[in-house]
């Protein structure tokens, strides 16, 4: 757990870390947030983080709260405080603190930044990559921009637990046309009996991975097939191989879909072999 | 505005008033609110108020974080502490404090609330309910719930600043089909040109407002004709009258939709009627 916060400023004990109660992220969700890998010290894909945070804020038309340059030594400075060799590194930016009020600050305010930094057990991550984790459908229940990576995650939260009570670490949304969208906090991915690589474009109500787009990446040098397009929930049941991203899980086999083994109901090859081969192509910043 | 707040037990100067910053309200939106008018020092609706506030609660399966009547000598202490005469006061629950973690903490914690209050001049309101307000129609971007009134709010948040952005006062969200669904931070109403009052019914897509509950008292005891159904955009551009309800708007006039006059462009006696019966029928406490 982290143990020193970065708090507008100050590097704090986390335990007294403390924002104010007219935080427009405490009152209306008004924020963004990042999350990297921390891996061997160095932070996994820093530069398309910072881009995607870039976008969010811009999308909200939200100040940065500093230059990037100097957001990457609070980046470094937390991870290196909190003495962080695997894990990950949090920051949350939001726009500020003003009297509670819908419309944005008519006095621009100064946005509000929270970096926090947790080690992760890498034998704990890999035990789980080993095992593969389950999931569980849920409707589509999120708003209409899930591509900006906002602090507004309740139909995520509720996402997961149902994903929790079921037994499954990941739920997929699943849209009204029986489409697989994303998983609450990860991007969702199947590979066919006929051995294409599917997962659906980004321009399509889904947030874009970062650890997505490097396994793209991953991929396209992997010489593997690939095709970016909405995939149902009827067709991940019928998959060889399925497999979900993000920055916390990297490539993660799901051996089950809301009950139904995928595959033979263990981790594939193709998953595994994607995730051994990530931190070989992911860009690493010390 | 609040110089005393409540916050998780303790009442403090509003200006260091803080929270955790894994207060899951702060990094998941995971939390709930209410507003209540404060006309004359008593609180307006507060059973409907306390009644939403635990449905909304239970919805999210979150704990109240204190007793009816303990969270009853809150806000009347929040109220006194601020010497709030006619104003309103706005309480907040969040699931409370930990780890990083979608999913609702495994071990129980303390469900956090935060209490404020704010004075209006009650001379300014009735200034703004004179004169009408402007809304301008924005497309329904929100999540599938907005029978529960989250902290998520960042689409009203959007929608409010469209409507600043365009001179108007409210935005009106406008379903995929066309339909008012309601305002972004207010219930809508129009009056046909047959003279019947339509306003959405409540298990479509938006929040039981506590004033339209109050309002739907008003109408009947008035014997005004009133049908509760979807309007639509184009059938708004047509009424004789429209408006919208809400606890620090009450009723107040809609005299623009989208740059189109309403009626004659300005107050109807309709909503200038049941704004002037509102308070004789809503609950008062004490």
């Amino acid at each position: 757990m982290s143990r020193i916060a970065y708090v507008n400023g100050r590097y704090v004990d986390r335990r007294i870390a403390q924002v104010h109660i007219e935080d427009r992220g405490y009152q209306f969700g008004d924020g963004v947030y990042e999350v990297c890998e921390v891996h061997r010290r160095a932070i996994i894909d820093e530069t398309r983080h910072m881009a995607r945070l870039a976008r969010s804020l811009g999308e909200l038309r939200m100040q940065a709260p500093l230059s990037p340059a100097a957001l990457a030594i609070v980046l470094r400075e937390v991870i290196s405080r909190n003495k962080i060799s695997d894990g990950y590194v949090y920051l949350q930016v939001t726009r500020g603190v003003a009297r509670r009020d819908h419309v944005f600050p008519s006095v621009p305010v100064k946005p509000a930044l929270v970096v926090t930094a947790r080690a992760v057990d890498p034998m704990k991550l890999a035990a789980t990559a080993e095992a593969g984790i389950a999931v569980v459908s849920v409707p589509e229940t999120r708003w209409k921009r899930p591509d900006i990576k906002t602090i507004c995650l309740l139909p995520n939260v509720l996402a997961r637990q149902a994903a929790r009570e079921a037994g499954a670490a990941e739920a997929w949304f699943v849209d009204a046309d029986g489409m697989v969208t994303e998983g609450a906090a990860s991007n969702a991915w199947i590979l066919t009996q006929g051995g294409v690589i599917v997962t659906r474009p980004c321009d399509t109500g889904i947030l874009r991975g970062v650890t997505r787009t490097t396994l793209l990446d991953v991929i396209a040098a992997e010489g593997l097939a690939l095709e970016e397009r909405k995939f149902s929930l009827a067709e991940a049941f019928m998959a060889t191989e399925a497999f979900i991203t993000g920055a916390t899980t990297l490539v993660t086999a799901v051996v089950a879909i809301d009950g139904r083994p995928v595959g033979e109901g263990r981790p594939g090859p193709l998953a595994q072999r994607l995730r051994a081969k990530f931190h070989g192509l992911a860009a690493r910043s010390a």
